[in-house]
């Protein structure tokens, strides 16, 4: 049985395999679905909102002919209240399902989930901790946009303190050759000692830069964050951090032209609008390339010889 | 692509067509429902809950083999709390999904909906704005019911300032030939000057009316509407309003026998439980017209060559 | 058209062939499920939040190919606060759906709503009133575990005054020959009088007990239950009833071998996590056996002739 609980879990060769079969899923979505996962149930179980994310994996069960059930709401709504452990509940639940995607607002939720779970529990975000999904499809949409993941260089933008992506993403890139980070925040919310910690014991290059005009001129990425209004003291200070880091005409202007821009959104005002119809401004195909990634991820957990047959098949049908 | 946006964006030509295209499906789904939607997804959107109007859409869906991703209450759950437009969020959901149908509490929220998505939109009521679905299932139920919308006459009865689909309802009447309104509501709550002027601009016969009882005998058509608690400045004063108009026996007994009673539901006691079982108290049949209404829709935004040619050779074996 | 309303409606035979009925549909589930219930629609309608019962009936409406619209939490979201009556809601959603599953918080509801429903209802608790899945799923445990419902030794265990289970479960084994059932309940919450007339009444052996440990050595049974926070007066005086009763090591070992421990879950505290791994602790395999016996109540309201003889098939195939 195969758990998806962090993005490291994946190795580099891991990491090929399951971006070619993202590739086929966005081939198969585009030709009409198919019924791989006919039968099959996932139990969306999130014990906090969150609209996308839940979407995001709905739809690549279902574009595989999968169905599903689904709770928006568990904390409020579930035996939650009445004192029930997360273990319980996964043990009952993954007798209604084929697979479990878990929300949960504490680190390690997912793991403890995985030891008592009867079927493959997919990490859809655990508090602080993981969210691997979200590592996976923004690297996997640097390799669609930019042909590879090696000898790039990418700006980390933003609230690079309470950013999970970001720190997910820094640990991940770890794996390719000669990448080069430029991490560019706010006083206030820098990358954390642990990440520069690992980076440097990893041999990877990178910067902490204040201009985010020059950092423009030389990235291949730029990865922009929001920053999260709750995380401030006051509304003021927010404001000040907010409003200090905004890709406009001007940076855009300046960017290469090979260049791509990525966002986790939801974003609030760190993009402007005018950026949108730019070929660099990457996040929303970022975002649909999410189903893809998901959907390769639910046919590894519930596949079977069926399965890897069709995928090979399509695969040469791809070319 | 196709939006549904507005009742008013259909000429009578295309109303008969989609009144056709219904009965269709009315015969579809008493057969078992189709396969003509298969592998589509339909995203529900619902910034503000309306379990009726959702389950609905989604049967509808379901009749046509079609899959559904829904929230019952977006402006809670979504990124909408951190700030995200309303734009991003149908871009990314666009992505999601084949089509999305959209409620929210903003007048115009799906026609910026529509302006951004990768897919159709239907609009599943934008506040105070349109409900364009609720103005189509009423006109195809008349049409049903009484054989020809022409040459009626329909009362409207209650809360005419605010009820949306009063309004509407009275702007499509005027596509039709030789149609009479009599409009029926307590003193705080008239029809507006602006539906009336509408009126006169297209030679649309109205009266506006006091006595139910005198109404009740003439019209062929009795279209009650909710008195809303919420729009009253006291309990007395709209338990005044709410007492004023009730459908009971001996309205019915005034009744022509050709003539039918709608209501958009939920009704609040404006139309006695004795009425339900009698043969013109047609509001549940109303409400079941919904489904065809909408699969109608679905088809029409979502079909392809197939789907036409699936219902046409349906339109010959309906005869 | 057949409602599932209680599960007093069931006699003897009945609930054999129900339970065959879910055995068969143990075989189906565990072989990739069936299409018997394709192109079917239920509803959920869930008026108080309820979500592992949901799941469960939602897993088993997809195990047979059916299709599911659902709410979470009808008495928030829906007409109810526009003061729609329950009838008028379930007029209006049998018109969208082929079977409704009702959870309400009033007592009587599923039976109101199955006298206005053009669609089957099957009551998915109604308040204090009854849960008839639950009890017929813990008779259908009791069978398959130990083979017979007859000639039992039951200890019912916990709140026994609010345990709504344990009264549902008390009626309902009166059906079965020489069954004895020992009561064993904090002082404070007793099993009520009525219960104990009706035993009497049947010629049930039953019997008030204080002392777990004896208990345990004797049964074929051990229905254990939750004590609910929320019915004592003071938290400490929560505390000492749920303190009072707990299964550990120690009541495992004076135990019989072929013995069994059953609870409607979620559990708090009552069973400590060190007895699941005992092949005697059978309350996840009875939550289990809750999506067969609904998947059989499903096939039995919706199937026709052909899932008749699809059953009849399958109960061949399986000897």
């Amino acid at each position: 049985m195969y758990h998806v609980l962090s993005a490291h879990q994946f190795d580099r060769n891991q990491l090929n395999q399951l971006f070619r079969m993202a590739e086929i899923m966005e081939y198969t979505a585009a030709n009409g679905g198919s019924n791989l996962l006919n039968g099959k149930i996932m139990a969306a179980l999130f014990f906090e909102p969150s609209t996308r994310t839940r979407f995001s994996f709905e739809s690549a069960m279902m574009r595989l002919g999968g169905k599903v059930i689904s709770t928006e709401n568990a904390a409020q709504f579930s035996s939650a209240i009445k004192g029930e452990t997360l273990e319980d509940s996964i043990r009952v639940i993954s007798s209604y399902a084929d697979l479990i995607v878990l929300r949960h607002n504490e680190v390690g939720a997912a793991t403890r989930a995985a030891k008592v779970s009867a079927v493959p529990v997919i990490n859809a975000g655990d508090g602080a901790g993981e969210h691997p999904t979200q590592s996976l499809l923004d690297l996997f949409t640097i390799q669609k946009e930019l042909g590879s993941i090696d000898n790039i260089h990418i700006a980390m933008v933003g609230d690079l303190t309470y950013g999970r992506t970001v720190h997910s993403l820094s640990y991940m890139l770890s794996r390719y050759e000669n990448v080069t980070i430029s991490f560019v925040s706010p006083e206030n919310c820098p990358i954390p000692q642990k990440v520069k910690d690992f980076l440097e014991e990893q041999g990877v290059t990178y910067y902490e830069e204040d201009d985010l005009q020059t950092v423009a001129e030389k990235v291949d990425v730029l990865y922009m964050t929001r920053i999260q209004k709750e995380r401030f003291p006051s509304g003021e200070e927010y404001l000040k951090a907010a409003g200090k880091y905004v890709i406009d005409q001007n940076v855009l202007d300046r960017m290469k032209q090979h260049a791509i821009i990525l966002h986790p959104l939801p974003r609030a005002g760190e993009i402007l609008p005018e950026v949108d119809e730019d070929p660099r401004a990457a996040y929303f195909r970022q975002a649909t390339n999410g189903v893809y990634i998901r959907m390769a991820l639910l046919a590894y957990c519930l596949g079977d010889k069926r399965a890897e047959a069709e995928m090979e098949a399509l695969s040469k049908v791809m070319g």
